[in-house]
Formats: structure tokens, sequence, C-alpha cells
């Protein structure tokens, strides 16, 4: 629903959130949670290059227009309890951070007042884990990348299918859910080595994966399945996510039971909470991979879904070697991936979830799966790109590489944009390789 | 190892302790989380048919021979913190308990003088979750059921490679595990119905899978393998598993990704907790399928858990329908099962799950699989005994089955039985089928 918050021309009195291209312009408000000297967390909104603390806006009397059960909520180390409300009262708060931050009006000269209690620098502060994840659950909602990934893994060309008819998923590893930032240490597991016979050994084909992550707010009973045009209420927003995987050890242990250590040693998502209200702009139609698409069954079918079911998301995977960054190269941009080349949406995915009767909880986490485009050089993982490790690439110095190797940097950065409306960022979420750790 | 608590003729000053054959013998201790009137859940400990409460035994200062740092973990909701500690922690306390409750001696004098405030009889109380699950793995470490399940499901008699060298598993969902006599609602999902094209309906195959559930200690961080060796203590405690499957919803989803909505719908537990200390007169030699099973690579093989890496636990499965109960028959025994026949030992179980370098965190919770035995009628689930729905079977009152129907109930209850030693029993795990639920 558009309303007065996504108004191109509404500026900030914070002058960085007006720079033309900004991640955080007044349109935006992505929560986070933030720790400065302190031992526990805060939970902010990102304006600009600032973050407003919600704590010291709570102390400072600035929240009181907002009713007590919100407020506290704010005033929590996690958004977990925020989360767990409600559309209207996720709007109500979105409409007062927006007048407290807005050019002008009594909430605004209100809030300038205490601007040096209630504003924090983000160069000043780490960003840590906005929430408690219950569960992670990772879907492959890219027809694309599961066409590619399946001829790569199984050798045929023919599509499973059920992905025709359903958007594939399976349960992630919550517990080793980290943050932008946090070392990612190459993980060792079984690889096969000779014919049906394996090796206990470093990953050999690191991989990154290029995913939305969709973050749960109230939730459903469990046995009570969420109806499709219900699912957008029970979403909360939105970060990016590197679904880390160890495509070696992802082989050998696959059948039957599907991806499991060659997953589950670390998974990183960006700090930052893009709200579903700030993307009210870049609403799409469905998309299908082809024409000849059959229709979805009915609990997984609406009218509204068809017409604005998706999101225009844009994010970038950027590379950079130890070398690369020892001699000051700019990071290689790998790929330039879209949302809306994905064919499941985010009704769909929740709809789909909860089904079944599985209950989904505030803050679970749900990854879109690998954001592959159709041309083979808009595949978002390095798995398809190198073709199983068939291929290689040159980055910009002239290091080779199929997969990642230890000491690379991997760097998504998303925006959705628009003509007529402001950019709202994502921010980035960023992980290092380092060798494997020895036995605790 | 064994000591004074395992002696067999220990005996509690509590009758019902002392009763042959019963579960909770002063020998067994296990711990559970009730509820009264309260609104907020205890800890306690059950001996014979009462519940030692942890919370009264603190305020009575009849835990002040143990540290604060263990106490305070007592008087919790949740067994959580008390898990985080370590072994020595866990034995100490087991030993105290014993003191409280052996027949004779200082300590138990004591409890005596308390016994109206700090004992409730488990009749009067409510067993709730014991702990918070971060995360629930589900393993596959009978090599049985594996390739029944696969002659079922895939239609080939050759194993897969993998699982002669690793217990295969798969992330489970944490949110919809339940405590013992929650309802189960009969999930709905996608099954094919004419080839390839499938419905939204009621499952048709509705099946249970009878597992022991393992509950992580301390855990790991990430990045740090747990060694064979180190496992145990990372092990706090057992207790019974139904993992509830939808097989016709499995088997239209399962690939590439495995198991998803079969089993996210509910997931059963056992409300009492065994501890690894009370096992320790059950344990075995590792167990092997057959003679031509390969030796497993190093990160997966020790002396001591070749030498007794096994527990001997026998479980049996018993079912009731709504008929039978009507009639007040009893409930039909449908097999009879032990974990010796399962080849992948609770110490390779923890070592394979962070052989990666996934964290564990105190409270997760990893079934072992389904605990099928070597012929085809000692296996513990129905897609197994039915041949996929081949066959069927006769309840005692003529009712024919070949998977769960609405109304059904399933129960196991398990113990640890050996010449010389006082049983320990599981308590058990039960769940009766409900229709679905509509919509949210």
């Amino acid at each position: 629903m558009l309303d007065h918050t996504h108004a191109a021309d509404a500026v900030s009195w914070i002058e960085s959130a007006n720079i033309q291209g900004v991640d955080f312009p007044i349109q935006n408000l992505p929560y986070c949670a933030f720790q400065n000297n302190d031992t526990v967390a805060r939970l902010g909104v990102g304006i600009g290059d600032q973050i407003l603390d919600l704590s010291a806006c709570a102390q400072a009397g600035l929240l009181s227009a907002l009713p007590d059960s919100i407020v506290q909520t704010l005033q929590q180390s996690t958004m977990n309890a925020f989360m767990s409300l409600n559309r209207a009262a996720w709007r109500q708060t979105r409409h007062h951070f927006f007048s407290m931050l807005v050019s002008e009006g009594p909430q605004a000269d209100q809030t300038i007042k205490f601007r040096s209690e209630v504003l924090v620098a983000q160069a000043d502060v780490s960003l840590v884990m906005p929430m408690d994840i219950g569960d992670f659950t990772d879907y492959e909602c890219s027809h694309h990348h599961a066409v590619r990934m399946r001829k790569i893994m199984s050798g045929t060309s023919k599509p499973l299918a059920n992905g025709f008819y359903l958007p594939r998923a399976y349960h992630g590893r919550a517990s080793s859910v980290v943050v932008s930032g946090e070392p990612i240490y190459l993980p060792l597991g079984q690889i096969e080595e000779e014919k049906e016979i394996p090796a206990y050994k470093p990953s050999e084909k690191f991989d990154y994966e290029l995913e939305l992550g969709i973050i749960i707010g109230a939730g459903n009973k469990r046995g009570h399945p969420i109806a499709i045009d219900d699912a957008e209420d029970n979403i909360f927003g939105f970060c990016l996510v590197n679904d880390w995987s160890a495509r070696d050890i992802q082989k050998w242990e696959r059948l039957p039971l599907g991806p499991f250590l060659g997953k589950s040693h670390a998974t990183s998502m960006s700090p930052w909470i893009v709200t579903l209200e700030a993307l009210a702009p870049f609403r799409a139609p469905q998309t299908h991979p082809g024409a000849d698409w059959p229709e979805p069954l009915e609990y997984l079918s609406s009218d509204r879904n068809r017409a604005e079911g998706a999101l225009d998301v844009a994010i970038d995977v950027y590379l950079s070697s130890e070398k690369m960054r020892e001699n000051d190269d700019e990071p290689h941009k790998n790929s330039s991936n879209r949302l809306l080349d994905v064919h499941w949406t985010i009704s769909q995915i929740v709809a789909q979830h909860t089904s079944g009767g599985c209950n989904l909880r505030p803050g679970d986490l749900i990854g879109s799966g690998t954001i592959s485009g159709p041309a083979p050089h808009e595949s978002a993982c390095l798995y398809e790109l190198s073709e199983g490790g068939k291929t290689t690439f040159n980055l910009p110095n002239g290091e080779i590489r199929s997969f990642l190797q230890v000491g690379d940097e991997v760097t998504f950065r998303g925006a959705s944009i628009k003509e007529g409306y402001p950019r709202i960022g994502f921010g980035e979420v960023v992980g290092r390789v380092l060798p494997p750790v020895g036995s605790k």
C-alpha cells in the first residue's frame, strides 16, 4: 500500500539520507540491532549513514505517540517481539519514524532537539544479528537455478515434475546463521575420491549462493495453514542471504535426504531488515520461466498474487581475492541478478511452507533459493557459472577461479530501483573464507 | 562410568520407585519440566510415580550441597541452562539427587522432612517440553531401514554408497516438535494423483517413525568439530521420538532436496530425559549390519567407540484405533525394536554433525532415525511394514491398516534392560491423529 512515506519528494533533516542513490533514504527505514560499547544490543533504524537508537528515543520520550505495547518491543535486544505484532502496528511505527526523520514537522523538531542522544553513526557501531532465528528454511525458487544444478549434479536435462507445482525447500540450520562480516571457515567433509569411496578433507568446491531472506512476522499455529492472500501479513521484511555451499560435500551426502553438512557450517545474512512496507512501490506481476508453465493449484493461486505477488530487487555479487585486497583492487562484479527472474512469490513460499500444518514463528528466516536468471551468466552461484568446475573464469588481476579459495571475500549488494521512486537499498552481506579450524 | 548410583541393590524411601519393573527406579533419575496450576513450568526429577520438584528443593535448602552455579540452572523453566554445563556437573547433581532419594542417609533424612513440599505425583501435573530446541536434526542410522525405504521409494535394491561411510541426516523442523500427548493433525499436502500431476489433499499414507532422541549438552563453537571421543561429553541425555511422516507428500516433494513438509507438520517427543549417566550399565560394542562393512574414516573411528559406543535400548510400538479405545481394548503391539540394530553410534552422530564446522547448542534434538531391525517385521514404521502400502495388517479387532487413520493413537515405550541391573525406563511418547484443521 503506497502512502506519504513512499513519496519521492520526501527528504530528511539528516543530510546523508538525501544523497542520490543512498541505501537508506527516508522512504526505506530498515531495522537493525547494533552494539556500541554496551554488552547488550539495541534496536535501531537506518537513515543515511546514521542509526536512530530506539531505546534512546524511548528514553527521550520521542515514542510517546506510539502505544506502550509497541514501544516495549522496540527496547529489546532483538526484533522478535516487534516482529510478533501485526501489519497495522508495523505501519503505525513506520509512519512515526517517518514523522521523526522527515525534514519538517513537530515530531521532527522534537527529534532534532535530542539528535545527539538518539543518533549514532553506523561507522561507530557493530551490527549484530537482528533476531533470534527459530528455524531457517531454504527454498529453491528459481527454475533456472534448479535446471542447471540438476544438469550438473545428475546429468539430466529433464526438470523434476514437482518443481512445476511447488516451490521446493529443505530445512536449514539455524545455529550457524551469522551476520555479515563473521568469518566463514572452509568446511571439511566427506568427499568422493575414488568411485564410491570418500576421504575427509577440506572442500575443494566451495561456493556462495545469492538469496533473498524472508523474515517471518506473527506466523501461525501448528496445524493451521496460512492462506495465500494472508501470507504477506505474516512477512515482516527481507535481508540478503549467502547460503555458503560446499558442492563436493553436498554431492556425496545429498541422496536421499538432501543438503546437510555441505550447507550447515555457515549461512550469512545482511544486518538490515528492509520491511515489506518499504518495498510497496516495487511490486510486480508474478513471472513465469516459460509460456507452458502450468497453473498453480488453488492453495497457491490468487488474483492478487498473479497481479502483484513479485518484488523487483536487483542484487550484485562481488568477489575479491586476498591478492586483490593487498593491491587495493576494486572487488570484481561477478554477476548481476534480479529477483524477478525467480518464479515463485513470497506469498507462495509462505502458503506452501504452512500448507501441511507446519508453524512459522516470529523471526524465522526463509531463503528464496539462489536467484539465478535465464542466461548462464546470470547464475547466482559458482557451481552454475563454472558448470560444476569444468570451466574457469579470471579475476581482473589474472587470478583463476572455478570455486572460492581461502582468502576470497564475497559481497552481495542489493536494492529496489524504479523510475520515480528513491532507491531502497538492502545494505550488504560480506563474508571472507578462512582456513578450516582444527578439532575442538 | 559405573558408580554407586547404578548399584542394583539401591532402593529409595519412595516405595513406588522400588516396584519391580518400574520405569523410574532410583538408578534412573530422569529430568522433566512440569506444570501444575502455575503458568511457569518447573524442572523435576522422576522417581517412581512421583516428581522431585527442583525449585521446591532449592527453596527448602535441600540443594545447598551443590554449587550455586548448578542450583540456579535447576530453577529455570527449561533444562537448557543445566544442559549447557558439563559432565562433571551433571554427575555431581545426579549423585546429590541419589543421596536425597536413597533409602537412608543424612540427605535422605532431610528430604523426607520436606516430602510434602518437594514431591508431586506425576498423575497430578502436566509434563511440558523440557527444553527449547534450537535445532532439530534427523538421522537415518539404521541400514535396514534405509535399504527397505530405498527399495520401496526408488525401486532399487542397491544401497547408496554414502551410507557405508557416514550416518546420513537432514535438518528437521524445530518449531513443530511437541511433547507427548499433543494433538497430531493429519497433514495436507501435494500428492501425485496422475503421472507427474499432483492434488492438494490430506495424506493417505500417514506414518509413524520410532526413533531415539539425542539431546545435546554444551555443544561446540561454529567451525570447531567435536572429536569422536569428546562426543559423549556433549550429549546430555535421551528421549523417545515419533517422527510422524506423510509418505505420499514425502514421495512427491523429496527430490532433490529431501524430506520437508512430509515431516515438518509435527514431531513428538517423550517428556522425560534419561541421562547418559543412567545408561552406563547398558553400553555395548558397535554393531554392524554385515561382515563386509567398511572401516569408518578416521574422524568417525575410535577404540572406545568400537568397544562401547552402542547403547542397548528396547522400544515397543503400540497402536490403538478409536474403535479399540471405545471397546476398552488393549493397545496392539505393532513391533518390538532394539537400538542395537542401528549401526551408527551416538558418538559418530555427533562427530559427523560437527565435522563440517556446524555448531550444536544446548538442548538441540537429534533423532537417531527409524530403529528398524534386520527382519521385515522389525521395521519401526508402517511404510516398511506395509511395503509402501502394498500389504495390510489386522488390528486385533479385525480392523485393517496399511497406514494410520484419523483417530489412531501411537505409543512408544522404551527401556534399557540387562541382567543384574534395574530396568531404566524412558516413559512413553503418545500421539493421536486428528483430522486436518482448516485454514487460519
